[in-house]
Protein backbone atom coordinates (compact mmCIF):
# COMPACT_ATOMS: atom_id res chain seq x y z
CA UNK A 1 0.00 0.00 0.00
CA UNK A 2 1.23 3.92 -0.83
CA UNK A 3 2.97 5.64 2.60
CA UNK A 4 0.12 8.35 2.37
CA UNK A 5 -2.62 6.08 2.24
CA UNK A 6 -1.19 3.54 4.81
CA UNK A 7 -0.47 6.45 7.69
CA UNK A 8 -4.54 7.77 6.55
CA UNK A 9 -6.12 4.33 7.23
CA UNK A 10 -3.42 3.08 10.17
CA UNK A 11 -5.76 2.34 13.30
CA UNK A 12 -4.94 0.66 16.46
CA UNK A 13 -5.67 -2.76 16.54
CA UNK A 14 -6.18 -4.35 19.90
CA UNK A 15 -8.14 -7.31 18.89
CA UNK A 16 -6.62 -9.78 16.07
CA UNK A 17 -7.04 -13.44 14.21
CA UNK A 18 -5.88 -16.18 15.32
CA UNK A 19 -4.23 -16.83 11.87
CA UNK A 20 -0.46 -16.84 11.89
CA UNK A 21 1.56 -14.22 9.89
CA UNK A 22 3.81 -15.49 7.07
CA UNK A 23 7.39 -15.43 7.61
CA UNK A 24 8.32 -12.93 4.72
CA UNK A 25 5.98 -10.41 6.55
CA UNK A 26 7.35 -10.58 9.88
CA UNK A 27 10.06 -11.11 8.23
CA UNK A 28 9.73 -7.50 6.39
CA UNK A 29 7.97 -5.83 9.75
CA UNK A 30 11.51 -6.57 11.68
CA UNK A 31 13.61 -5.12 8.87
CA UNK A 32 12.14 -2.10 8.06
CA UNK A 33 12.37 -1.43 11.97
CA UNK A 34 16.43 -2.69 11.71
CA UNK A 35 16.40 -0.30 8.34
CA UNK A 36 15.25 2.98 9.90
CA UNK A 37 17.21 5.86 10.17
CA UNK A 38 18.64 7.24 13.56
CA UNK A 39 20.71 9.97 15.03
CA UNK A 40 24.46 9.65 13.71
CA UNK A 41 23.18 6.29 12.60
CA UNK A 42 23.55 5.00 16.40
CA UNK A 43 20.81 2.33 15.55
CA UNK A 44 20.56 2.08 19.84
CA UNK A 45 18.04 -0.63 19.62
CA UNK A 46 17.00 -4.39 20.11
CA UNK A 47 13.85 -6.01 18.57
CA UNK A 48 13.11 -9.14 20.05
CA UNK A 49 10.25 -11.05 17.86
CA UNK A 50 8.00 -13.66 20.13
CA UNK A 51 5.61 -16.24 18.53
CA UNK A 52 6.07 -18.52 21.60
CA UNK A 53 2.43 -18.67 23.03
CA UNK A 54 3.73 -19.15 26.53
CA UNK A 55 6.00 -15.88 26.19
CA UNK A 56 2.94 -14.03 24.47
CA UNK A 57 0.60 -14.81 27.34
CA UNK A 58 3.48 -14.13 29.83
CA UNK A 59 3.55 -10.71 28.41
CA UNK A 60 0.09 -10.11 28.12
CA UNK A 61 0.09 -10.56 31.80
CA UNK A 62 3.03 -8.50 32.49
CA UNK A 63 1.30 -5.34 30.22
CA UNK A 64 -1.63 -3.70 32.13
CA UNK A 65 -3.08 -1.57 29.17
CA UNK A 66 -1.76 -4.37 26.74
CA UNK A 67 -3.31 -7.88 28.09
CA UNK A 68 -4.42 -8.71 24.34
CA UNK A 69 -0.84 -9.34 23.55
CA UNK A 70 -1.95 -12.55 24.55
CA UNK A 71 -4.08 -13.30 21.79
CA UNK A 72 -1.73 -12.30 19.18
CA UNK A 73 0.62 -14.45 16.69
CA UNK A 74 3.39 -12.09 17.05
CA UNK A 75 4.73 -9.46 19.49
CA UNK A 76 7.80 -7.56 18.82
CA UNK A 77 9.69 -6.32 22.22
CA UNK A 78 11.70 -2.99 21.33
CA UNK A 79 14.30 -1.67 23.45
CA UNK A 80 16.82 0.51 23.78
CA UNK A 81 20.61 0.99 24.80
CA UNK A 82 20.03 4.34 26.32
CA UNK A 83 21.39 7.33 24.55
CA UNK A 84 20.49 11.39 24.78
CA UNK A 85 18.34 10.38 21.32
CA UNK A 86 17.57 6.81 21.94
CA UNK A 87 13.88 7.64 22.49
CA UNK A 88 13.31 9.52 18.99
CA UNK A 89 15.48 6.68 16.65
CA UNK A 90 13.23 4.11 18.41
CA UNK A 91 10.01 5.52 17.79
CA UNK A 92 10.91 6.05 14.74
CA UNK A 93 11.50 2.56 14.22
CA UNK A 94 8.36 1.53 15.61
CA UNK A 95 6.77 3.65 13.28
CA UNK A 96 8.19 1.88 10.45
CA UNK A 97 7.09 -1.03 12.01
CA UNK A 98 3.66 -0.03 12.20
CA UNK A 99 3.19 1.51 8.55
CA UNK A 100 4.94 -1.94 6.61
CA UNK A 101 2.28 -4.17 9.00
CA UNK A 102 -0.34 -2.18 8.15
CA UNK A 103 0.46 -2.17 4.47
CA UNK A 104 0.59 -5.54 4.92
CA UNK A 105 -3.21 -5.83 6.23
CA UNK A 106 -1.63 -6.37 9.63
CA UNK A 107 -2.29 -4.30 12.46
CA UNK A 108 -0.47 -3.51 15.60
CA UNK A 109 -1.01 -1.08 18.52
CA UNK A 110 1.91 0.29 20.92
CA UNK A 111 2.01 -0.61 24.39
CA UNK A 112 3.60 1.01 26.65
CA UNK A 113 6.46 -0.40 28.57
CA UNK A 114 5.52 -1.78 32.31
CA UNK A 115 6.45 -4.08 34.63
CA UNK A 116 10.14 -3.59 32.99
CA UNK A 117 12.20 -6.20 35.48
CA UNK A 118 10.02 -8.78 34.90
CA UNK A 119 9.63 -8.59 31.19
CA UNK A 120 13.27 -8.38 30.85
CA UNK A 121 14.18 -11.54 32.96
CA UNK A 122 11.14 -13.48 31.22
CA UNK A 123 13.45 -12.70 27.69
CA UNK A 124 16.83 -12.19 29.01
CA UNK A 125 17.43 -8.40 28.54
CA UNK A 126 20.53 -7.08 29.58
CA UNK A 127 20.35 -5.11 32.46
CA UNK A 128 21.86 -1.63 30.40
CA UNK A 129 19.03 -2.27 27.84
CA UNK A 130 16.06 -0.84 28.18
CA UNK A 131 12.32 -2.30 27.33
CA UNK A 132 10.86 0.47 25.66
CA UNK A 133 7.50 -1.08 24.10
CA UNK A 134 5.22 -4.28 23.60
CA UNK A 135 3.80 -4.56 19.54
CA UNK A 136 1.39 -7.17 19.22
CA UNK A 137 0.91 -7.93 15.25
CA UNK A 138 -2.12 -9.74 13.69
CA UNK A 139 -5.00 -9.75 11.46
CA UNK A 140 -7.29 -7.43 12.42
CA UNK A 141 -10.36 -9.96 14.08
CA UNK A 142 -12.90 -7.35 12.74
CA UNK A 143 -13.47 -5.07 9.73
CA UNK A 144 -12.40 -1.60 10.42
CA UNK A 145 -13.38 2.17 9.67
CA UNK A 146 -11.39 3.43 6.76
CA UNK A 147 -9.27 5.03 9.11
CA UNK A 148 -11.44 7.80 9.97
CA UNK A 149 -9.64 9.96 13.06
CA UNK A 150 -10.11 11.81 16.01
CA UNK A 151 -7.54 14.96 15.59
CA UNK A 152 -7.24 18.42 16.55
CA UNK A 153 -8.21 21.08 13.79
CA UNK A 154 -5.64 20.92 11.18
CA UNK A 155 -5.51 24.68 11.28
CA UNK A 156 -4.45 24.04 14.97
CA UNK A 157 -1.22 22.30 14.44
CA UNK A 158 -0.50 23.20 10.93
CA UNK A 159 0.95 26.65 10.45
CA UNK A 160 1.96 28.66 8.03
CA UNK A 161 5.55 30.37 8.25
CA UNK A 162 4.89 32.00 11.63
CA UNK A 163 3.16 29.80 14.59
CA UNK A 164 -0.44 31.03 14.41
CA UNK A 165 -0.57 31.74 11.24
CA UNK A 166 -3.12 28.39 10.32
CA UNK A 167 -1.52 26.81 6.99
CA UNK A 168 -5.19 26.50 5.34
CA UNK B 1 5.72 3.96 -3.42
CA UNK B 2 4.49 0.64 -0.66
CA UNK B 3 5.76 1.67 2.53
CA UNK B 4 8.57 -1.33 2.58
CA UNK B 5 10.43 0.05 -0.12
CA UNK B 6 9.64 3.82 1.08
CA UNK B 7 11.84 2.07 4.10
CA UNK B 8 14.03 0.19 2.37
CA UNK B 9 15.47 3.21 -0.14
CA UNK B 10 14.98 6.37 1.82
CA UNK B 11 18.52 8.20 2.64
CA UNK B 12 18.79 11.82 4.20
CA UNK B 13 19.48 14.13 1.45
CA UNK B 14 21.33 17.40 2.31
CA UNK B 15 21.41 18.86 -0.83
CA UNK B 16 18.42 19.81 -3.24
CA UNK B 17 17.20 20.76 -6.91
CA UNK B 18 15.53 24.59 -6.61
CA UNK B 19 12.57 23.40 -7.94
CA UNK B 20 9.48 23.73 -5.84
CA UNK B 21 7.50 21.15 -4.19
CA UNK B 22 3.59 20.97 -5.57
CA UNK B 23 1.06 21.95 -3.35
CA UNK B 24 -0.55 18.86 -2.88
CA UNK B 25 2.73 16.93 -1.82
CA UNK B 26 3.30 20.08 0.96
CA UNK B 27 -0.12 18.93 1.60
CA UNK B 28 -0.14 15.50 2.00
CA UNK B 29 3.48 15.44 4.10
CA UNK B 30 2.14 17.61 6.56
CA UNK B 31 -0.91 15.70 6.96
CA UNK B 32 1.08 12.44 7.39
CA UNK B 33 2.37 13.99 10.60
CA UNK B 34 -1.28 15.45 11.81
CA UNK B 35 -2.70 12.04 11.31
CA UNK B 36 -0.28 10.12 13.11
CA UNK B 37 -1.18 8.21 15.78
CA UNK B 38 -0.01 9.51 19.43
CA UNK B 39 -0.19 8.03 22.60
CA UNK B 40 -3.59 8.42 24.27
CA UNK B 41 -4.47 10.68 21.44
CA UNK B 42 -2.12 13.40 22.97
CA UNK B 43 -1.38 15.06 19.39
CA UNK B 44 1.43 17.22 21.57
CA UNK B 45 2.81 18.60 17.96
CA UNK B 46 2.62 21.94 16.06
CA UNK B 47 4.11 21.91 12.07
CA UNK B 48 5.34 25.28 11.14
CA UNK B 49 5.44 25.08 7.11
CA UNK B 50 7.77 27.21 5.60
CA UNK B 51 8.53 28.21 2.11
CA UNK B 52 9.70 31.85 2.34
CA UNK B 53 13.00 32.10 1.24
CA UNK B 54 14.74 34.53 3.96
CA UNK B 55 13.09 32.51 6.63
CA UNK B 56 14.74 29.60 5.10
CA UNK B 57 18.25 31.33 4.89
CA UNK B 58 17.66 32.63 8.76
CA UNK B 59 16.90 28.78 9.85
CA UNK B 60 19.73 27.68 7.71
CA UNK B 61 22.10 29.98 9.31
CA UNK B 62 20.70 28.72 12.85
CA UNK B 63 21.22 25.49 12.54
CA UNK B 64 24.73 24.17 13.15
CA UNK B 65 24.58 20.92 11.21
CA UNK B 66 21.77 21.88 8.57
CA UNK B 67 22.80 24.90 6.62
CA UNK B 68 21.48 23.09 3.50
CA UNK B 69 17.97 24.52 5.02
CA UNK B 70 18.91 27.69 3.17
CA UNK B 71 18.48 26.00 -0.28
CA UNK B 72 15.83 23.61 0.49
CA UNK B 73 12.12 24.52 -1.18
CA UNK B 74 10.47 23.79 2.02
CA UNK B 75 11.37 23.89 5.67
CA UNK B 76 9.24 21.74 8.52
CA UNK B 77 9.67 22.84 11.97
CA UNK B 78 8.40 20.32 14.29
CA UNK B 79 7.26 21.92 17.85
CA UNK B 80 5.86 20.50 20.59
CA UNK B 81 3.87 20.55 23.78
CA UNK B 82 6.25 18.85 26.60
CA UNK B 83 4.78 15.66 28.40
CA UNK B 84 6.19 12.44 29.27
CA UNK B 85 5.28 11.14 25.70
CA UNK B 86 5.56 13.86 23.34
CA UNK B 87 9.65 12.81 22.06
CA UNK B 88 7.99 9.49 21.03
CA UNK B 89 5.12 11.14 19.64
CA UNK B 90 6.26 13.69 17.38
CA UNK B 91 8.91 10.95 16.26
CA UNK B 92 6.61 8.87 15.05
CA UNK B 93 5.17 12.07 13.22
CA UNK B 94 8.38 13.16 11.65
CA UNK B 95 8.85 9.46 10.48
CA UNK B 96 5.86 9.60 8.52
CA UNK B 97 6.54 12.94 6.81
CA UNK B 98 9.99 11.71 6.04
CA UNK B 99 8.38 8.39 4.55
CA UNK B 100 5.36 10.23 2.69
CA UNK B 101 7.53 12.75 1.56
CA UNK B 102 10.50 9.75 -0.24
CA UNK B 103 7.51 8.27 -1.53
CA UNK B 104 6.44 11.44 -3.57
CA UNK B 105 10.32 11.56 -4.33
CA UNK B 106 11.14 14.13 -1.80
CA UNK B 107 13.97 13.95 0.52
CA UNK B 108 14.17 15.40 3.97
CA UNK B 109 16.53 15.02 6.58
CA UNK B 110 16.38 15.75 10.29
CA UNK B 111 17.83 18.71 11.92
CA UNK B 112 18.26 18.78 15.66
CA UNK B 113 17.50 21.98 17.03
CA UNK B 114 19.46 24.34 17.83
CA UNK B 115 19.63 28.12 18.41
CA UNK B 116 16.39 27.22 20.02
CA UNK B 117 15.58 30.64 21.41
CA UNK B 118 16.08 32.70 18.22
CA UNK B 119 14.64 29.61 15.87
CA UNK B 120 11.46 30.16 18.55
CA UNK B 121 11.41 33.92 17.83
CA UNK B 122 12.13 33.73 14.48
CA UNK B 123 8.84 31.57 14.07
CA UNK B 124 6.65 33.25 16.74
CA UNK B 125 6.61 30.14 18.70
CA UNK B 126 5.21 30.55 22.33
CA UNK B 127 7.69 30.10 25.27
CA UNK B 128 5.74 26.69 26.75
CA UNK B 129 6.13 25.16 23.17
CA UNK B 130 9.77 23.83 22.46
CA UNK B 131 11.50 23.12 19.39
CA UNK B 132 12.16 19.63 18.02
CA UNK B 133 13.65 19.21 14.45
CA UNK B 134 13.54 21.15 11.36
CA UNK B 135 13.09 19.18 8.58
CA UNK B 136 14.00 20.18 5.15
CA UNK B 137 12.60 19.27 1.62
CA UNK B 138 13.00 18.91 -1.56
CA UNK B 139 13.98 16.94 -4.44
CA UNK B 140 17.61 15.43 -4.65
CA UNK B 141 20.09 17.49 -6.15
CA UNK B 142 21.89 14.35 -7.84
CA UNK B 143 20.88 10.69 -8.06
CA UNK B 144 21.16 8.82 -4.74
CA UNK B 145 21.56 4.99 -4.69
CA UNK B 146 19.82 2.31 -4.69
CA UNK B 147 19.58 2.80 -0.13
CA UNK B 148 22.20 1.13 0.38
CA UNK B 149 22.30 1.71 4.18
CA UNK B 150 25.24 1.28 6.52
CA UNK B 151 23.74 -1.16 9.52
CA UNK B 152 24.53 -3.14 12.30
CA UNK B 153 24.40 -6.82 11.40
CA UNK B 154 20.88 -7.67 11.10
CA UNK B 155 21.21 -10.56 13.59
CA UNK B 156 22.69 -8.21 15.87
CA UNK B 157 19.78 -6.29 16.57
CA UNK B 158 17.21 -8.62 15.71
CA UNK B 159 16.37 -11.31 18.43
CA UNK B 160 14.24 -14.36 18.69
CA UNK B 161 12.09 -15.35 21.17
CA UNK B 162 15.07 -14.35 23.82
CA UNK B 163 18.01 -11.56 23.50
CA UNK B 164 20.95 -12.94 22.04
CA UNK B 165 19.36 -15.64 20.12
CA UNK B 166 20.00 -14.00 16.45
CA UNK B 167 16.30 -14.56 14.47
CA UNK B 168 17.75 -15.68 11.08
Amino acid sequence: MDVFETVRTVLAVRAFQAKPIPVKVIHRIVESAWLTGSSRNGQPWHFIVVENRATLKQLGSLAPTGPYIAQAPLAVVVAMEPSPYAVSDVSRAIQSMILTAWSEGVGSNWVGYQNLEQTKSLLGIPADVEVMAILPFGYPAKKLGKGRKNRKPFAQVVHRERFGQPFE
